[in-house]
């Protein structure tokens, strides 16, 4: 691949859409073209597969069959979107990823992180993101965040009690120890500024 | 498990349909509880997979997202309806299941019988089918069967040219190696009054 695939991950509140907003300028002002993206990306199957996840009236939805239902929806916006992109030489700065399903569904919901993998590595095959920011943050940190930012419109998992928080906090840091040559820890509870600069900084060891 | 949950493959014009009418017969004349089903069975989620698996504007679907999200299906129809009912004491006929799978996506598209069984296998855990009869017929006979059945509403797969169903054949001839004490091959070669003979000879083994 020509191209460069990074992924963002982190509890609520740990920042990834500013840092992903702010990485995005700097590499468009020195002159990289890149795709800011999360799943379902646009893609219209993937979309599709996600209004059957969050339908409100699929009460009876098995955590397994969500899983899958992830997994396919990633396939899709991969294949579509990212690897294509990526043949073209773009860097992909994607918004969650494979290690987001490890940790809510694999460690969070109790699935059994090397199962959720499984799966995963069949949707992605040996496309992995070269590089993995992992924005940490305490979650009692993350949750002031996210109760004192009133633009921020609440999602399904900013809902989840202190103690679901702590469980994604806790999977993190396994999955961190799991792919240490891939994630890069950032520390999110510094100030703004430093939590870019540590980025940028991390990021320049893989720009050509 | 106090039911029996036995499934029904083979390629197409092999007969699945009529034989899992009659074997249904008999077991309510026998006084058994029984379900005939197929996936998606009437599960609402799993309609909506399948919905999405069948969008003919899907043109883009990826093979991998497509062997996933049968496997979302499969999970919610099982979990939904097949587990329930086999805790009930029900007997389970189920046309098609995991080895349709294996043979058609793993096997004749060609992504790995094995890597296809991965991802089944984190849809069903364990509850694999107690029994599965293979209706085993050359894809010639096949194929002329359907052909010359005026009242059959032709399918996708009906409409895969002549290798196609040689892949398929020889697909269910390496999945009945691979699952010998599951499996029970039938030969539907013969005349239906005979296959019907012979899969109720074999399934009076499991009846209790």
């Amino acid at each position: 691949m020509k191209g460069l695939f990074i992924t963002f991950e982190g509890g609520e509140g740990a920042g990834k859409t500013s840092i992903i907003e702010e990485i995005n300028e700097k590499l468009l002002e020195k002159g990289y073209q890149t795709i800011k993206t999360r799943e379902p990306g646009g893609i219209k199957i993937s979309e599709k597969i996600r209004d059957v996840i969050l339908d409100r009236s699929h009460t009876e939805m098995d955590a397994r069959t969500e899983a899958l239902l992830y997994a396919a929806a990633r396939r899709q916006h991969l294949a579509e979107k990212v690897i294509p992109k990526l043949e073209q030489g773009f860097i992909i700065l994607c918004d969650r990823f494979i290690d987001s399903s490890l940790v809510y569904q694999g460690y969070a919901r109790g699935l059994g992180i090397e199962d959720v993998y499984d799966i995963n590595r069949f949707a992605i095959q040996d496309c992995m993101p070269d590089v993995t920011f992992l924005l940490d943050i305490p979650p009692e940190k993350g949750m002031e965040r996210i109760q004192g930012n009133a633009e921020r419109e609440q999602n399904r998992l900013d809902l989840e009690d202190l103690s679901f928080h702590k469980k994604v906090y806790e999977g993190y840091q396994l999955i961190a120890d799991r792919f240490p040559e891939r994630i890069r820890r950032i520390d999110a509870g510094q100030p703004f500024k430093q939590v870019l600069e540590a980025s940028l900084k991390e990021l320049d060891a893989y720009l050509r």
